[in-house]
């Protein structure tokens, strides 16, 4: 049994399944393979758990496997680079399948190799964590770091499909599943009050991993997210709302290099600067603000930034950041609990003044 | 004064500019320029004769260069990275232009690097080679080479627009400018008899860079090559056609490591065992081999692969070659002078004959 449903984006539409034991359902994978050769990305830790099952789905097609190294500090040119070469050996053509066995950085990774392999092959999405089920492996954004930035190579490229087996989050260590919860209440923030409000009464189940629970926050999460991209697939305009948190997570990752902080640990962060900077632009009141930290604080996840980043740490690395469009700072603001926006008008100061600010919650 | 013609992909048409002297006129190029960043990225070669007048152009604008080393060994992820580090260091956002001054191989990964930062930015054509002017800026292949085979890790993006300046050509030596004299007879053989008499006829005119018969050549050439593109951007079905020689060049170039032969001259060898196969399918005559063989000499090209490579080695790396679809390989073979079509129909004996017959025609 699973929920399904689908991102539209016209020719290239693709569904996503969410269930329990999906990886053991080989017709789910095998349906959406055209070709006759596979190639299945995963990682050191993710492939001796689930590798198996995925390799007997395909028995009836060539397939090989590249295992990468576990950690985004291996998510870059070179790392992908190896990706390559396991396909080049097996001379795998134009028709191949490329299927992403992991977490973000697999998916990212693999997406992106199967966007520029011979110029760009099918991929298939099999997330087996919370952040990539609900987030990184639905809409098409693939990409690899470069040493000045996040995510700063890479491609819209969209999967044939996603299979979300949610049997496989069970081994996921809990920093990475609360770092995955980051993201589900992120929906909840900037598009779904009522969601908002389901995640705050289920705080409990959710964090004790009810199989219930867990189905029903994946599958709103890939709805609300799944509609965003339908109307704006490539970023130009309300797809930026998903960003909510992102801008200062990601300076909280560049800072720390990457591997200290979970990126869900660092968006969490984020969303507590964001909505302190939407309170001092007076877009949302005090009370939402205490609400939000609370439920982020119940999750086990970071309220405030690291002790050791100064707002004008902060300033310098979002200045870089991608989401810098011709010189001004864009961010993502909420102006009501399940509704957010891009914005241009903070200050330096006013940001500068939230970063602090959120420094004095209690965590 | 110059020729102008589209190629139509609806959002995604641009135009070409064909003419004497386009780089000194500064508003040609400025007038396809969202933003305010350029960044120029041409090579050690190039960069000496060309560079300042772009960057004149350009003078209200950030203004960054990148200049790659010259030589399709360059064409690596290693030396692209090159490109996305200048970006980064000079802080180049989403609205930055990415401009290509210089050949093919400038062109394609100028191209790929703008399909690649932060998931694609614009890039404009400013192609300084006849190679580069009738084939590989227009039509939206970008890609690195890998180890294991030419091309293989790329994407399909379209520049903005292509500024041809016939001046260029110019400083071209002698063999690369014959090695662009190819890819114009290209198209006169798949697509375009009328074209392949006129070259035929006027190919004195053309070897002595006469400014007349150049402007024409690569205008007919773009103009065959964007009615193409618009049928078939990515390569599913006509595209293919303008791979004619090309299964054979890669193999070629592959054998040598890239850097003996130039494409062009490889290529002229494939299309010759092109047409010496097509003749033993008896889909066309002994004389029009003889008369494409005759053009290609002529042009000071040469007609026969090289001579320490066996048949066996050409089936062997053309396996690999990404026209491979399904285990079966696809080749493009003439059906008449001026048409082509893709047919998987010649056993791997029938090659081994042709590569072997092209030996022994006079070069």
């Amino acid at each position: 049994m699973f929920k399904q449903l689908t991102v539209e984006l016209g020719e290239r539409s693709y569904p996503i399944y969410i269930g329990h034991g999906l990886l053991q359902t080989p017709d789910l994978l095998t349906d959406h393979i055209r070709g006759k050769q596979v190639l299945v990305v995963s990682n050191e830790t993710v492939a001796p758990l689930y590798l198996e099952p995925v390799i007997e789905a395909c028995s009836k097609l060539q397939v090989n496997t590249c295992i990468l190294p576990d950690g985004e500090q291996y998510k870059n040119l070179e790392v992908l680079n190896r990706i390559f070469d396991t396909l080049l050996a097996r001379r795998h053509n134009r028709t191949t399948t490329l299927l992403a066995l992991g977490g973000g950085v697999v998916g990212d990774m693999t997406g992106f190799a199967a966007a520029c392999y011979q110029r760009g092959v099918d991929f298939i999405q099999l997330p087996t964590t919370l952040l990539a089920q609900v987030d990184s492996s639905v809409g098409g954004k693939t990409a690899v770091n470069h040493a000045a930035g996040k995510n700063m190579i890479g491609a819209f490229y969209q999967p044939r499909a996603v299979i979300a087996d949610i049997a496989t989050l069970s081994t996921l260590p809990p920093r990475e599943y609360s770092a995955g919860l980051a993201e589900v209440l992120k929906y909840g923030l900037i598009a779904d009050r009522e969601f908002f409000d389901w995640i705050e009464s289920n705080s409990a189940a959710l964090l004790e991993r009810d199989s219930e629970a867990m189905v029903k926050a994946i599958y709103r999460s890939c709805e609300n997210k799944a509609r965003v991209v339908a109307r704006d697939e490539r970023e130009d305009g309300v797809r930026a709302t998903l960003n909510l948190g992102h801008t200062f997570g990601h300076a909280i990752e560049t800072f720390q290099g990457y591997g200290d902080w979970l990126h869900g640990e660092a968006v969490a962060a984020g969303m507590v600067i964001a909505a302190e900077l939407s309170a001092q632009l007076h877009w949302i009141d005090r009370e939402s603000v205490a609400r939000i930290v609370h439920v982020i604080s119940s999750m086990g996840l970071p309220v405030a930034p690291p002790a050791a980043m100064t707002a004008a740490q902060f300033l310098e690395l979002m200045a870089v950041d991608k989401k810098v469009l011709d010189g001004s700072l864009r961010l993502v603001a909420l102006q009501a609990l399940g509704k957010a926006c891009v914005t241009t008008e903070p200050s330096a100061d006013l940001i500068a003044s939230a970063i602090e600010a959120s420094r004095s919650y209690p965590g």
